[in-house]
């Protein structure tokens, strides 16, 4: 039997990932929820920003920003960065998250995130009191210990946090069930 | 140390979520991993499909989708829903999944899913070969079971299947590791 929960923006699983825009001198990072691919080719992101937030205005100001990934075990730093403004507060530096030079863009990767990903602003789009923006991902890292020969990333070293938006949960991921483009092909006839 | 990766897509954790659209009557399922809400008033996600995808035109025709969040145990008929075209076969029949009535649009949710959302076009956006669809939500349902007496949702019974993308694994969540908007207060000064 269902339950009808409403209009809500209850979603999950989801990123909390670290966005930073600005540069090296003067930078600013937020958690954001609200993000995901929204193009293989080119290889795109989306964030989408409250029209109120500090960093949006940094963000287009520089037109680039920073995805970064950060560990489960970093979960009260994430919250944090969600918690307080960039208006009031160094959050890089309360939250002890080091700024680390990119190679293509200005704003700063942060060296505590095993995956980080480069983003030129390519577009955005208003949703009611949101904007969206997109950006390209023009370069990748990740921290060398969780790259295997192949380049592939080793999820279970990385252990990345997962977010539970509108519930407010902050989970670790537990086991690999399967492959993608292969567990399906059981069923495939 | 960083190793630098290339422009990629590679993006995790995400959901898999099973979009389906059409009517009762005629209907087709389709895995996005390129998924996440966009603003949250209006609440309204985003889905990203390639454009030769076939369930675009049955979106686009009805302007109307249903977004339904598997659990965990659902991996390859997930992945199944990813690997072949509704073109070719009646994918709902092949995976064994029910498609049951919605309350607001004509889409069906579909009942394996503990979680659904049931969403209106409100607008579209190219990038590249992909075309981004934005849909508000219009209504949400769960099952009573995964639901707790405050309508809030019990994750650990959920346990939503997390796919973590262009790595192509399938992941269920492990341990609960703190609250949103309180974890971090423990740094904020």
């Amino acid at each position: 039997m269902k339950k009808t929960l409403g209009a809500t923006d209850t979603f999950f699983p989801v990123p909390a990932a670290l966005v930073a825009g600005g540069t090296m001198a003067e930078h600013n990072v937020i958690t954001v929820a609200w993000i995901g691919i929204v193009s293989s080719s080119p290889p795109t992101v989306g964030i989408s920003l409250r029209k109120t937030r500090h960093s949006l205005g940094i963000i287009r100001q520089c037109g680039e920003f920073t995805v970064n990934i950060p560990p489960a075990r970093l979960f009260a730093e994430v919250d944090y960065c969600g918690l307080v403004s960039g208006r009031d507060v160094d959050k890089f530096e309360a939250a002890g998250l080091t700024p680390t030079e990119s190679s293509v863009v200005a704003a700063p990767i942060i060296d505590e995130c095993p995956y980080n990903m480069e983003c030129r602003v390519t577009g955005e789009h208003e949703i009611g009191e949101w904007v969206l923006l997109l950006g390209e991902i023009v370069e990748t890292h990740a921290d060398a210990e969780v790259v295997g020969a192949d380049s592939r990333i080793d999820i279970a070293k990385l252990n990345p946090l997962v977010y539970c938006a509108a519930i407010r949960e902050y989970w670790e991921l537990g086991r690999k069930l399967g492959d993608g483009f292969n567990a399906g092909r059981s069923i495939h006839q």
